[in-house]
């Protein structure tokens, strides 16, 4: 049995030591798999990014903590949530909705159980408190009935823009990654031969196929041009828009960073469209 | 059995890797547990209180090893100690001694046995060559006084200041975390109704009941008013002072970060006094 | 039976986690042993230089994933190699030069036999979809010829600079550390009472007895004087020159950073010369 952890603790702190030490008390065969615990501080978002682009390679008897947590100590919930791809515990401000969107889910509960906490729950360390103790003892064998009663409001994020028309994809930066590659919501991008195939990744119903060499990539004022197939389709330190390896439209600098050449930011609209 | 590593040798090279080679190949079975490795380098005090932090939350059949080691190539010993937290190996230097203040010890052994060394010892790297293959022996079974020979002097620091008159308690600035919180040495704090009860985190006798609604919290020439239960008791990017998750008074920010707003570094002096 | 693992992909995104889950279902009852993530982005000469220093202290039953690949989605070949440190798995691009000149080596194999790798192969994340699964697949029990078929024609870069003549011998700067220690080819350096005992590290034929109090180490228009045993053989702030923990000469500041303080950086000439 796998926990897995993602957080935005960094590592410079005892924080992630200290969840990971709670759940070995309590599970102590578990095997810790971390996911990232640099997710951009309080950054509910990136978070619920992370999670879909990770959560399909996880073992299938995983149970996934995720900590980005700026409500902690206010009355936002504790919750946990069984999916197709591993139970969930977080907390309720949004940062599963990604997975929501792509895996099918089966019921959402509130940790109400106090019996699966720690005695003294703190207000500023539910992960320590909360979430990690409920998140060991469900890898040890606890049902998600037993840790909580079931909700059907979570709170939602708004999902990732992506809007096509006939002749136009419209999305945005979702994220920029350790390289500067920027990650958008345009996907995911399958090649069939000289076309690629759009399907919509967070469950929606958009669904085209695009004549690759006939594509223009626009963002900011910057034509990037047609759809490579790899950074090396470019001279080094040039732009280039590829299908990056989640299968998400991404725009890159060959051997250079992507988001400092071209300036974007997570939110900027993407446009891909026909010439 | 599980080992946990407390270090100053950040991730970027491959020391943390190689002691994990040099203890998995003694201790193959054992499971590592990182409880950080981005101690400020050379900073004893912060690796004090990173352990002192931590250790309580591990499971109790652990062996820590610690290396934030600026003296090593010197005369300083290297040493190992039982406590009611688990056995502790690293240099002499004092990083023990929010420890030793806080659990109870029985014994602390210099690490004399070079049977327990690596065959050739270098005189820059005792984490590969004594701590690490003392560790995983201590692991595997060895007892304390296998691997070295009693000492009643090890090197202790000055404990953390915690001063209480009737009127007035004063502190210092501890640490600071990578969310920019400012940890004091005024602690535990434990709430009791509209009452906080001080009780000496590091074996000191002070011992008091505070009015939290008549308090104020002073650093440097910011009064910050009273001490709150949660972050999100003040707008965001205001400054307060809370309870922290270690029962310790905390600087911080809402949203934001608490050492960067109000200029704190540790050492600092904190007060708590009656208005 | 562990699985080591040494990238450029950083710590921040999920790259590394993604990876490992990929591993941990083929392999569930493998231990991973994280190398370092923060090779400096695409640079293959440092991920030589880290694998060179850190497998001989890896557990003997290992395989190494390697994923330093600035030439991913090119023709750039992937490989696996049997060495007498362990399997090395990952990109054709010289990063295992290192450790070929110092181990000895059986077999090199292109991973041709897409049985191991993953159902479909992005042009962007080859540690995904190739480089994990063979590695994982090995790590359970695949033997190499199962993988991929003889190859006798790897890329190898050229060996660290090591020149000696009778008066001195000249390196270069091959790598700097966290603490901002320089380390040079010149090594590996024994002591013997009074005198270093130079043996050439990386399988060249130089070897050398040197007498140390008669020694002088220059890089750039500075001169470090003789060799010293500890950092803290010269004042706090002082730089010196002294073996490191790997036998390598290494330029170091005592409590401060040799890089900064001497402006070097890697590949710079150093000169190890009689006085």
């Amino acid at each position: 049995m796998f926990i897995t952890l993602t957080t935005d603790f960094g590592l410079q702190d005892a924080y992630v030591g200290i969840m990971k030490g709670v759940m070995a008390r309590i599970a102590p065969e578990v095997h810790f798999l971390d996911i990232t615990h640099q997710v951009p501080p309080q950054d509910v978002r990136a978070g619920a990014y992370l999670l879909w682009a990770a959560l399909p390679y996880m073992p299938s008897e995983s149970v996934h903590l995720v900590v980005v947590d700026p409500g902690v100590g206010t009355k936002r919930r504790a919750i946990a949530t069984q999916t197709s791809w591993g139970i969930l515990v977080g907390p309720d401000n949004g940062v599963f909705s990604y997975v929501w969107a792509a895996a099918s889910s089966t019921a959402v509960v509130e940790l109400k159980n106090p019996q699966y906490h720690r005695d003294v729950v703190s207000a500023t360390f539910h992960g320590r408190d909360i979430f990690a103790p409920v998140t060991a003892h469900l890898a040890a064998g606890a049902r998600l009935r037993d840790v909580g009663s079931p909700i059907d409001d979570p709170v939602r994020l708004p999902l990732p823009r992506l809007e096509a028309s006939e002749e136009q994809v419209t999305g945005e930066v979702l994220y920029v990654d350790h390289f500067g590659n920027a990650v958008t919501s345009i996907g995911r991008l399958v090649w069939e031969g000289g076309f690629l195939h759009l399907d919509a990744a967070f469950g929606g119903s958009e669904r085209m196929l695009l004549r690759a060499d006939q594509l223009n990539v626009r963002v900011g004022d910057r034509d990037l041009g047609a759809v490579q197939r790899t950074y090396g389709a470019v001279k080094p330190g040039e732009p280039l828009a590829l299908v990056g390896s989640e299968g998400m439209l991404e725009l890159a600098v060959s051997q250079g960073s992507g988001a400092d050449h071209l300036a974007v930011q997570v939110g900027d609209p993407v446009y891909l469209y026909v010439t």
